[in-house]
């Protein structure tokens, strides 16, 4: 039988200079691990003449992806490439072309999955993407295959290290938004242009393909709600720490009434939750069930070697089946099912609100949560000067109903400034 | 292409009746996921006139085991009856006959291991066990898959839910372990003869398999250092606070010089370590790689209802894989490799003497010490009465000098008792 597994790479950057020097490095440790040797044929980059650090054969480098996807000696296609055009086409040809074909690219897959995935179904060749989420946490594989049989109630993770580590940092030292951002650019945890990572872009990409899987039903990046960090006010993570919660971008994937419902915004978790210990830069996924019970991962949400080991576990398995068998069952099937608009999902929200010192206020502000029909769970007051703060929890209602509870009392004479939002996330109603 | 796929179970316990259920309730859900049809055709039972609350159709009940096996509308075996003998024959007949094989069963695969492995690869059929080892936790497909790249230096785990949730209760309510182990019966947590549990040898089979597939070579359970829980004492729990440590049962594989280590023993570990939040039943395992960090799974590690879910996702697995091709690639190998003696392993002690209580008793003490070449990190002493005791902790040593600085106290006129002894498992020296 033959083992020898010839491997193109889209891509050399830090995840795929990453999986080139481990592919070099350790093939014979995989080889006697897996029976499979792993050769490294054909590698696309940019700039073919800059030095990476890592050696290969005359003729493996080109700066024409297409030249990966075509070669003939290329049996197996890793998408390291990022970027959703001209990704997209390259990865379609790979799959059409009967090449089995690993990538760690969420935005790709979030944007272009069902085609894909399609396409990968139709050639009867793996099309694997365990990297795509939680960098080197294997969530991919043990969602859609170990509950496979599971039928999962919610997945609720922190999937974004980026702005899991501001937010450490603004709750821990005190730091503002925008300090805490220049800090994770220096360490590396933000880029320059950090904008997919706080405005929960990034976030939204990973919960759609989670709750896809979850469900067997797509969910397409249009139809997560999403909502950044940006907004957030070092004060309000105070004032959460104070009613016993921790402000965490998370993502949420849950069957509801009526169907599934996927999200990304920040939210007050209470300090006991299993989510509220994750620091810094790392990420944790929550499944819940009603057979499995809850289960937690956590480990380091990106990052070229942790994400290149998940990249790594998924060219060995699709070398593993394509010689064993020319013909591979797809994984995962999804079929139709309704999305449920965030109107309609009951939220808990934390407001903090500016308001007139004077007596009757608090009267106003109950008759607006009331004909709103949003029922208030607490109230605190924080005097200032002249004016006041109140900060108000609110029992569950439809998302509707609190807008509709907040555009009412932005029409009060006596609500200076409706200073924060802040969903509350906790099994209370 | 065919998509119906005869299952057979052998047992119907308590996760072979939650397995039967949830495939006669799923079915429709499980096709609609997975593309995937499984029907279950024959269930080996004791008592085939026992009510079990599920309804099959007439003759699918037998009590003959080999019957399962040998059925020709079986495509596909699970063994959930538990034991080693006879089912290791079962086990081998169906895999011999062509027939995947899924298992829960610890036990058979720590005893039987490379036996079954070699005999599925001969057959080309699938031998899954995801359930052997912590439940309901995702943990043998993301090790020896996802994984699969990883130079994996350490997998560290709370492995056994009985001795965990004993050790809890000894921790927080003060009871003897004797009280804890009957509550722990009471509520179903531990069996009636809970030698299993308590001895560690439950917890040393699970570690060999999980230090199998981290390393790829093979650890049976006979090369498994293994110690209880029964010695312990709940003042040592209290001690142990005191000094910042939890007291928990652990599984330990490694990689250490000149090879690889597994054992199970109670260990202090740090209060900030991610295993000494794991508190009641839960299980969790920690696994350590140069590339893909530090990663935490946590989740529930036994129950009917988790562990079906597990072996649910295999039998998925399996079928998919069956469907697909009548030749399946092995998912491990094996390779030779040195088992270290965990007397040359590095270790660090807590050791609770009781002694005389006059000058120069710390002396002769620590002159035992010095002897075996084990240096002391810190001492303690707590006045009680005539005599005094003492609280020590030892910097890392190898295992067989610290025996021999134990022979050496225990020499000791002035020592009355050894009354503990807990290993110390943290990071520095």
């Amino acid at each position: 039988m033959k083992t020898t597994v010839g491997i193109g790479l889209l891509g050399a950057g830090i995840v795929g200079g990453s999986l080139v020097e481990r592919l070099v490095a350790e093939r014979e440790m995989i080889r006697l691990k897996t029976g499979l040797d792993l050769e490294v044929r054909r590698v696309a980059v940019r700039d073919v003449t800059r030095d990476r650090g890592f050696e290969l054969p005359e003729g493996v480098l080109t700066d024409n992806p297409m030249a990966v996807v075509g070669d003939p000696t290329v049996d197996l296609v890793v998408e390291v490439m990022g970027g959703i055009d001209p990704t997209s086409d390259l990865v379609l040809a790979a799959l059409q072309a009967g090449k089995p074909v690993v990538s760690a690219n969420k935005a790709l897959i979030a944007a272009r999955g069902p085609e894909l995935i399609a396409a990968a179904e139709t050639s009867r060749v793996p099309f694997l993407f365990e990297a795509a989420v939680g960098g080197g946490i294997p969530i991919i594989r043990p969602l859609s295959e170990t509950l496979a049989g599971e039928q999962v109630e919610r997945v609720i993770g922190i999937i974004n290290g980026t702005t899991n580590y501001i937010l450490t940092q603004m709750a821990d030292e005190g730091m503002a938004f925008a300090d805490a951002l220049s800090a994770a650019q220096e360490l590396g945890y933000a880029e320059a242009d950090p904008t997919a990572d706080v405005s929960g872009a990034d976030a939204a990409a990973k919960a759609g393909i989670l709750g896809s899987l979850a469900f067997g039903t797509w969910v397409g990046i249009d139809s997560v709600f999403c909502e950044g960090i940006e907004g957030l006010a070092t004060e309000d993570l105070d004032f959460a720490a104070d009613l016993g919660f921790v402000v965490k971008l998370i993502g949420i994937a849950e069957r509801v009434a009526g169907g599934v419902s996927v999200r990304v915004h920040p939210a007050m978790l209470p300090v006991d939750h299993p989510l509220s210990a994750i620091r810094g830069a790392t990420n944790a996924i929550f499944i819940e069930g009603p057979s499995v019970g809850e289960l937690l991962f956590s480990g380091p949400g990106a990052g070229g070697a942790p994400t290149a080991t998940a990249v790594l576990g998924d060219v060995i398995d699709a070398a593993r089946e394509i010689l064993a068998s020319a013909q591979v069952a797809p994984r995962i099937r999804f079929s139709p099912g309704e999305l449920v608009s965030f109107d309609e999902i009951g939220t808990k929200w934390y407001m903090r609100l500016e308001v007139v010192d004077e007596p009757g206020v608090l009267a106003q502000i109950a008759d607006s949560f009331g004909k709103a029909d949003v029922s208030i769970k607490s109230v605190w007051q924080e005097g200032k000067g002249s004016g006041a703060t109140l900060l108000i929890v609110t029992h569950r209602a439809p998302e509707r109903r609190q807008h509709a509870a907040l555009d009412s009392l932005a029409g009060l004479e006596v609500v200076r400034n409706i200073a924060a939002v802040v969903r509350v996330v906790s099994d209370e109603d």
